[in-house]
């Protein structure tokens, strides 16, 4: 029998780790929070990228690359942004054997500098507007980690952009941002809420900061993205200015933005079930695996040779793998695709050779249908976005489903501790109120919701006028 | 007027490093010995990732992702890769606020975490050959740094390969060998020898290693990559065992292979001349520059109606930029992409625009010749081909040009010093020849070629046998 997985019905937390392990998407490393993403898992961040890239490239961005290393007084040039990251930086004392006179930081984010250079590069607003993005590595040094949610080392891309004025750096933000949602509901199949963080929420050293809020599995919220517009801090910081068409001296108008390795987490728990992964097709590393059936050495090869005619032929602008093992039995080699979450299955025994067929499965697990041959690329395109869509109504059906408006501060405390799920609920927009329902509930404000309708309301804690309802859920 | 650049002919080295940071390639970082790699930079690195990655996964490899850090004792279990590394390691000794129990190298190399996983991963011959490959980061402290050639902090791809014979690992080293050959040769148009590297010039743990050696326009030598055969040294220090068919435990046979940015490097010092740049069409970030020559608005607007219908349709299988900027002249203009490199440039002016036709120039600066719209796309083809195949001839002719065979020791010392070049020359394959030869003519065996003819003779040094000649030049 294949190698089950802890139920996600028994326990989440237990499952999700499982499923990571077993379906070989990521390994815990002989560094403390440090994972491996191995072969599967890589090949995902891999679709992840080429979308992702592709966007950033047709909007106008270009990629870059910035060291490893910044200098700690970098760090400390922005107040607030060393405030929030000092805790967790990691530092390089000693090279090439001796000690170094400033100690390095590993890049837990790249603004500082990446804007050190900007100074640098930047003289007129011909210059402008500079939109980099870098794809690489940044070090946070958490104290409980998780694979793909929360490791001490993670990939990512952050985009760095600068602008000569506050409006273009503020639509900039949000095209980013709806780049993030659109290529999270759309690949990964998963809704998303999209929003403006509180203060106490957004990135440090940020004006403002917008995010992207998805639901998992088990209800709690997971921030997908977010995008900062940085206003002028670090502009000032690091002495990004500009002259503008009149021969004026100016502070540059700053976003930055980034996704990192956690999406591979998201897709993991908005979709998964008791049997295993099921990866969304459009970001598939295998959209379909074949799974010969035979009895004996003649329909064996009959079989393969239909199988590779459709892996490297009929279907070879899809991402096909065909299961030879002899080892394994049909039913083991089901199992085991299961888990790995492939969201389609072939099946071509002696009974479809013979008709010409191949039976087709989705993950999902209806009732399997069979194709003819010369049928099957169209068939399998319309599949691919059947499933895809399902895939996303099914979390979409399931959040709405666990999503509450709530007035009542005692009914919400109740619900979710009870229920779980996502709350919309009334804030006046003060700190105090704020941490009041964080320390009662455990929930955050995810975000203040930019698609909302604006309703006004009291705060559920102090009465105080709200000018929308925001959203409030436990988050990863 | 553009900005010029240092002359080659008068300062090859000065002449480098401005050209580098003239044409935006890259730039120095407050970092010692850490560069930033532009966007015009990157983007060539994106180009080489591009087709290699496609090669790597046409051969069965696949991508993975390992940590950064490295616990100190994992380098220390392979006694000659510690020797070899220890002095360039970068060390995080504090993270999180507080000081570490065991000291966390940066990488320089993955091959000691690599394999305390695949320790772990790999049980039965059924789960070889393990092919993985990854693409990162990795830090080296050197004491004396040039842009691309030699960083602190370089990017570049580690293929890490295990496999149950002797046999499979040395074909896969050589099958990678050829792959970075055919790369170097048919995408970056520069001609390579192949060969062995001396037991002095191997890799720190390997068994042997193989290197792929270009000359540069100064007359010296480039590694462009290197293919290792570790043998089992590597998998008996981190028990890298799988049981064969008769349920024997073996130890892994293992490879390791990477080429890194100093590609970029060899781009620039390969085909670079007095003007600046020359990138290579396959490789090259804007393969084609339009320049637009207008006298009025009217001129103007139909000028680059064409240039924009020639770049977003007719040659959208390009890579084609529009030079649009009204601060600059045409003169102007032509200096600045010659030096960007671009290999082919499109004047568009009036006279052009009245035969319907465009203006071809090449980075070669041969006479130009006109094309007309209708004509362009299969003539930009095979200019483009012609261009890349004239580049590659051009570096062949001048390395031929430059290599001599030697018997006579004196006249190599003299030639090497007045001339530089190429020197193949007998050698015993003795350490004591090897190092005299070394420090009399500060060159260095660069490689036993592979293809050589296999001409037997006696060392240029003792006069002991010698089975083949090697290739001696002095080497970045």
């Amino acid at each position: 029998m294949a190698e089950f997985v802890t139920k996600r019905s028994v326990d989440y937390s237990e499952w999700y780790t499982d499923v990571i392990l077993k379906a070989e998407l990521a390994d815990y490393s002989p560094v403390k929070g440090c994972m491996v993403i191995r072969p599967y898992g890589y090949a995902i961040w891999e679709n992840i990228q080429a979308v992702l890239d592709r966007k950033f490239k047709e909007t106008g961005h270009s990629n870059a690359y910035f060291p490893l290393f910044i200098p700690y007084s970098f760090l400390q040039k922005e107040a607030e942004h060393v405030e929030g990251f000092a805790p967790e930086i990691a530092l390089v004392t000693h090279a090439g054997g001796k000690q170094l006179e400033e100690p390095l930081v590993v890049r837990p984010t790249s603004e500082t500098i990446m804007y050190a250079m900007y100074s640098k590069w930047i003289r007129s607003y011909r210059d402008l507007p500079v939109l980099i993005n870098q794809w690489s590595n940044v070090v946070r040094w958490e104290m409980r980690t998780r694979l793909f949610l929360r490791t001490t080392e993670f990939l990512w891309q952050e985009g760095h952009t600068v602008h000569a004025t506050y409006e273009e750096a503020e639509e900039e933000t949000l095209k980013i941002l709806y780049i993030y949602k659109n290529f999270i509901e759309n690949y990964l199949a998963i809704p998303i809420i999209e929003g403006k963080k509180s203060d106490t929420e957004r990135f440090a050293g940020a004006k403002h900061t917008y995010a992207v809020e998805a639901m998992m599995g088990d209800k709690k919220a997971l921030q997908g993205g977010t995008s900062h517009n940085l206003g002028q801090n670090f502009s000032k910081a690091f002495d990004v200015k500009f002259q503008d068409k009149n021969g004026n001296w100016e502070f540059g108008w700053q976003t930055s933005w980034g996704v990192s390795t956690r999406l591979i987490g998201a897709i993991i728990m908005a979709h998964g079930d008791d049997n295993g992964l099921f990866i969304p097709p459009y970001i598939a590393p295998i959209q379909v695996v074949i799974v010969p059936i035979w009895q004996n050495d003649e329909q064996k090869t009959a079989i393969l040779d239909l199988a590779y005619k459709l892996k490297n032929s009929i279907l070879k602008d899809y991402r096909v793998t065909i299961d030879e093992r002899e080892q394994y039995t049909p039913g083991y080699k089901f199992n085991d695709w299961e888990l790995k979450g492939v969201p389609i299955r072939f099946e071509i025994g002696p009974k479809d050779m013979a008709k010409n067929q191949i039976t087709i499965a989705t993950r999902f697990k209806q009732s399997k249908s069979p194709c003819t041959v010369d049928a099957i690329k169209p068939k399998l395109e319309s599949i691919i976005d059947e499933v895809q869509k399902q895939l996303f109504t099914r979390a979409k059906i399931f959040r709405d489903a666990n999503t509450f408006i709530v007035d009542n501060y005692q009914d919400f405390l109740s619900m979710i501790e009870e229920k779980g799920g996502f709350f919309h609920l009334h804030w006046c927009g003060k700190k105090e109120c704020e941490d009041r329902f964080k320390n009662d509930s455990k929930a955050t404000i995810r975000c203040i919701p930019l698609d909302s309708s604006k309703e006004e309301g009291k705060c559920i804690i102090c009465s105080e006028p709200s000018p929308q309802r925001v959203l409030v859920a436990r988050a990863y």
